[in-house]
C-alpha cells in the first residue's frame, strides 16, 4: 500500500466516525436523560468535528478489522475515544491550562463560547464517551462493553492522560515558586509522553482488539505495536515542534522551546532521534508479526505517524 | 427510627465511603496505569474528602440493602458516584462558573492549589469513577457493572447534571448579551433542577437496585422514590437558602437571589413550599410500600432531605 492509499483511508474513516459522532450528539434525548441544552450539544460538536485525524478512532476500527469485526459497535467505541480526545483538547485549552485561542487553524471551544461553556462541554464530552460504551448497541456481550469502558478510563485517567497533562504543566515549573522548568531525563520525559499521549493511542488499539474478540496473548502483541506507536508519535510530534512553522500546523509552534521545556529531541538531538523513530516503527511493524496482510494498514499507520508533517 | 438514630447511620455510612475513597486514591498503581502524580491524588482527595453528608453514596448502600446486598462492591458503587459528585463540585466552584473561593468552610479546590490542578482533579475524579464501577471488585456480574457504568453516566451526562449545571448558567443570563437573568417559570426550573441535582440523587438510588439485583418493576418504583426524593432535596435547598444565615450553612447564601435567579419558593412563597416539601416525603414514602421494615431508613432519609438544615 502506498501513503497516498493510506492517507485516503484516514480520511474516509474520519468522515465516518464523525458521521456518528454528529449522530451521536443529534439524539434527542436516550432514555434516563431529561433534556439535551442546545448549548452543550452545540459546543460539543463544534469541540469534537473540528477536522482531526482522528488517529485514535482509526486505531480502533483498523485493529478491530484484524479480528474480522466491523460495523456499528465498532465505530460507536471508535467515536467514544476520540470523545476523550477532545474533551482533553478542549480543557488543556483553557486559559487556566495551556491558554491556547486557536487550534486547528479555528478558535479554541473557550474563544468561540465562553470559558464556562467550554468546561461544560469537555465534562459532557468525557462522560458521553463511557455512555456509548456501556449502551447496548456497542456490544450485545456486556463483558466487551465494560471492558471496553475500563480502558478508556484507566488510560485517560489519574494514571494516564490526565495525570500527564499535570506532569506536562509541573515541567513547565507551574506549580513551583520560582516558575523554573523543570530539567527531566529522558526517562522522565517517556513517561509524560506515554501518559499524557501514549496512553490514549494504546487504548485505540485495546479497544479494537477487545471489541474483536482478541485473546489475551493477543493483546498483549497488539500493546507492544500500541506502544511503540505512541513512542513515535510523540518523538515526530517534537521533531515538528522543532521544525514546522506556524502556518503548516495551524497552531503556535517552538512554544516547548520558548517554556525551556525538555523534550527526547533537545536532549538526544535530532538525528538520534530520527534513528530512534525508525527503529519504533520497526518495533510496531514487528509487533504485527503473525497478521499477515490483514495488518498492513495498521503498519502503514505506524510509518504515517512518525512521518506525518503535522 | 428517630432523627438522631438516622443521623448517627448517616454519619458511619460517610466514615465507611471516605475510608473506601481514601483507599481507592491511595493505590500505588492499577494494571494498565503508568504513575500517579501525587498532585493529582492529593488534590482529588482534598476534593472529594472535605466533609459532605455523602448523601448519594447512602442512597446507594440503603438501596442495596433492600435486597440484602452488602459489602465490597456496593461500596466501591458508592464511592464511585461520590466522586462524581465531587467533581460536579470542583467544576461548578471554578471562577468561570460559579466563582466560589469556600465549599463547606474550607478553600475550594482552586483556592487551595490552582484552576489547572482542580480542573484535571475534577476531571480525574469523573473519569476514576467509571473505572471504579467497571473494575471485577465491583461485581462478579459484568452486566451488573456496564449498567452501574450507563446509570451514572447518563444521569451525570449532558441531558442530566452537565446539562442542567448549563441552564443554571444561563438561567442566570450568563449566555445573553444583556446578562439579564431568565424568568423561568416552575416547570423549567423543576426541569433544571431535576438535572442538575435531581438526576444524581435518583441514579444513587437506581446503582442501589442495580447492584442488589433488582427486577425492571422494582427499580422503575424506586425510581419514583428516588425522583420524589430528588424533589423535596432541591424545595429544601431553595428553602434554606431563603432562610439560612451563611454561618450555618458555611457557604455564601442569599446569592440566589442576589442573581435574581428564580426558585421555587419564590415562585410558589414559603408556605406552598413547606406543603410541596410534605407532599414529596408522602409521595417517596408511598414508593417504598411493599418494601415493608427493611425500607425504614430510606423513608426515613427523605424525611431527612426535607428537613435538613443544611
Amino acid at each position: 500500500m502506498k501513503l497516498a492509499d493510506f492517507a485516503t483511508q484516514l480520511t474516509d474513516a474520519a468522515k465516518t466516525v464523525d458521521k456518528v459522532m454528529l449522530d451521536l450528539f443529534g439524539e434527542k434525548t436516550l432514555p434516563g436523560e431529561i433534556l439535551r441544552p442546545a448549548r452543550v450539544t452545540d459546543s460539543m460538536t463544534y469541540a469534537a468535528l473540528a477536522g482531526g485525524k482522528r488517529l485514535r478512532p482509526f486505531l480502533v476500527i483498523e485493529t478491530a478489522k484484524l479480528f474480522g469485526k466491523e460495523g456499528e459497535g465498532v465505530l460507536r467505541a471508535a467515536a467514544a475515544i476520540e470523545c476523550v480526545h477532545c474533551y482533553s483538547l478542549v480543557h488543556d485549552d483553557l486559559p487556566a491550562m495551556d491558554n491556547d485561542d486557536m487550534r486547528r487553524g479555528k478558535p479554541t471551544t473557550h474563544k468561540k463560547y465562553d470559558e464556562a461553556t467550554a468546561i461544560l462541554a469537555g465534562d459532557a464530552l468525557l462522560t458521553y464517551a463511557f455512555d456509548i460504551l456501556a449502551d447496548e448497541p456497542t456490544s450485545a456481550d456486556p463483558l466487551v462493553r465494560v471492558s471496553l469502558v475500563k480502558t478508556l478510563a484507566r488510560a485517560s485517567g489519574l494514571g494516564g492522560m490526565v495525570g500527564g497533562q499535570l506532569l506536562d504543566l509541573e515541567a513547565e515549573g507551574r506549580f513551583h515558586p520560582d516558575g523554573k522548568p523543570l530539567q527531566l531525563d529522558d526517562k522522565q520525559i517517556l513517561r509524560l509522553q506515554a501518559m499524557k499521549t501514549g496512553a490514549l493511542l494504546m487504548a485505540g488499539v485495546d479497544m479494537g482488539a477487545i471489541i474483536g474478540g482478541a485473546s489475551k496473548a493477543e493483546r498483549e502483541q497488539l500493546g507492544r505495536y500500541g506502544r511503540a506507536l505512541g513512542q513515535a508519535f510523540q518523538i515526530a510530534d517534537d521533531l515538528l515542534d522543532e521544525e514546522a512553522d506556524a502556518a503548516t500546523v495551524g497552531k503556535a509552534t517552538g512554544k516547548d522551546a520558548a517554556m525551556g521545556k525538555g523534550t527526547l529531541v533537545r536532549l538526544w538531538g535530532k538525528d538520534a532521534a530520527r534513528k530512534r523513530l525508525g527503529d519504533l516503527v520497526h518495533e510496531a511493524e514487528g509487533a504485527l508479526e503473525g497478521f499477515g496482510e490483514k495488518a498492513a494498514t495498521l503498519r502503514e499507520a505506524a510509518r504515517f505517524v512518525a512521518n506525518r508533517d503535522r
